[in-house]
């Protein structure tokens, strides 16, 4: 058994230690049933009680009113590209869309794809996606408006959020969902692929107001239908239990030994701060992110030449530093710093940084 | 720590012990890569080499062609009787469907939602599904054949499939693939939610035939399209890593250990065997499902009173033995014996079953 490394990987993700100890505990027998999580029924109390638990945790953590439903389904934001236009258009009103980079990019594809009318309010694709759009007009002519809160690619962050205004907001938050608070009022929809901050991949989770179901066409196929997740408590059909439980056992670290959201927030700050401090305080690595755009969940950054980074991920790899290597849309490096990763990954990483400049600087 | 029990559950099932004993030993760290499988990414060599693996598993086990592709989706059984329609009809072409219980009604159900010409070919509801009817025409001008090649909830199964005939035959397999060989060349698509005997909940097999793909609509939804999947050997976007891989560890273990899918008809047929013998030997209790159409993976039978199945499944489940309520919507009793389930779980179930009769009979 080799030793556990520091992961800085993009999503799947580090997961805190203590849920893979608890996994580990529970693999033959969870709760005194005598079978497997992988093994009970999804119709079975104790199996309810880790949705109910879950739902429940989010629910505290969020301060979500009871307006709003909180539902487990599979597929990752990809097929919320899809679910989301298609359940929450309005005939004769324009779906406005923000562009802030790759995952933007398909979301708006796909809208089009379904023959939406979609409106590109603002975007950042002229620079690169290295900022998140100022001046957002919020249309009230607008079904919704669409954001992407946290661009993984490009390492860029919405510092706060648009609105409110007349049209609800549909977010996209796969990639920092759970590392700070945010007022959930002006969210009509949220939507997050579990893989980063909130468990393994495999299920999706969706927030939604209770006035967005009213919107949902009764002729949708029945899996593709918010409504049918909210109306069975997400148990329509079998659930992706082994990926629920996880992420039941993350949001009880969050809550009780982090402490919650606010905490959370003042751990990630401390680890961005960091690293970014650090990033500007040199001249061999350069961040690209615009700084008033910086993402705190994901550091892109570039060597003086590109040759270097093999190099660099090499040498980084050999100190036990994984999941450096930026998307490959775009290259560069890029170190992915969710809530499960540790200040001491983040100091060990620029200490790794520091000699690596040292070197070849 | 309790006991493990013996576990007729539905699904999802059983797995084998050796499966569970893996995941315990490198939930910390995958083949020495210091993370947890939970952790890796989907991009690595190392979860390459799982997809890749369990694809050659399944693909030397059935024998299947290279003309047929092996897929990993999301949202179960439930999305395809959705995608199956959309991906697959053909306009002028109507669609048949076999019509053998709850999932045949829920797949044609489905089809008509999306306004297509279906056909119900050949029902048994008339007689409450307990059969699977003899006579299903082969209509050479259908899109495709739909069957439920095992029904769980009435307990019965297909002992050989119809065919060939012109139109390529579309089955929903969830809850007996594995569980033997049949030839695959009259089979245009294969799919299956792997919680029953293949893996844990939260992955679909599909198995499509290349000349199927030239059907796909271009202008489908990204992710509802099969060629989305076959184009980019199902890492499209993030898949649901960590149920490949204990799928990959159950393909292993039939291969292996079992030794291939005769072997695996031969341990089922005992256990099978063992209990409708049983049954056929006692009038206490009472099958269901006509013998010619009797599942060999869900044994379902009656009490001579409906009151007395509390008292039964309470005193079972004191014996140790989990999971052996009928389906909400039928009532009744259920054995489910999947793969997973040994041959001395079976012996203990009959051993309860002859006691309880004993006292109650």
């Amino acid at each position: 058994m080799g030793q556990r490394v520091f992961n800085f990987n993009p999503g799947p993700a580090a997961l805190p230690l203590v849920v893979l100890e608890r996994v580990k505990m529970e693999i033959f027998d969870f709760q005194g049933s005598g079978m497997s999580i992988l093994e009970i029924s999804h119709r079975s109390k104790a199996f309810e009680s880790v949705v109910d638990g879950a739902i429940q945790r989010i629910r505290r953590l969020l301060g979500l009113g009871k307006n709003y439903h909180v539902l487990f389904l599979q597929g990752g934001a990809s097929t919320q590209f899809t679910m989301a236009p298609m359940n929450l258009g309005v005939v004769g009103r324009p779906l406005d869309y923000v562009n802030t980079g790759t995952w933007a990019t398909r979301a708006i594809k796909e809208a089009r794809l379904l023959g939406k009318d979609v409106r590109v309010v603002a975007t950042s694709e002229d620079r690169e996606f290295t900022f998140i759009p100022e001046e957002v007009p919020l249309n009230s002519d607008a079904a919704y408006l669409h954001i992407t809160s946290n661009n993984t690619i490009r390492g860029t962050q919405w510092s706060s959020f648009p609105g409110p205004g007349a049209a609800p907001i549909v977010s996209d938050m796969s990639s920092d969902i759970f590392s700070r608070w945010f007022d959930p009022a002006p969210f009509g929809l949220i939507y997050a692929g579990a893989q980063k901050n909130l468990g393994p991949a495999g299920v999706t989770l969706v927030i939604i107001r209770e006035d967005m179901l009213e919107r949902v066409p009764k002729e949708l196929p029945t899996m593709f239908k918010y409504t049918t997740f909210s109306e069975n408590n997400s148990l329509y059909n079998t659930p992706p239990c082994f990926a629920i439980y996880v992420c039941s056992l993350v949001l009880e670290w969050i809550e009780e030994t982090v402490g919650g959201l606010d905490q959370m927030e003042s751990i990630n700050d401390e680890k961005a701060q960091l690293l970014y401090t650090f990033l500007d305080g040199q001249d061999f690595y350069r961040g690209t992110a615009r700084p008033d755009s910086r993402s705190r969940m994901n550091v892109t950054f570039l060597l003086p030449k590109a040759e270097l980074e093999k190099e660099f991920l090499a040498g980084a790899s050999e100190a036990g530093l994984v999941g450096l290597k930026g998307h490959r849309s775009v290259g560069g490096l890029r170190a992915s710093i969710y809530n499960a990763v540790t200040l001491e990954a983040v100091k060990a990483l620029i200490d790794y940084m520091k000699g690596f400049a040292a070197k070849r600087g």
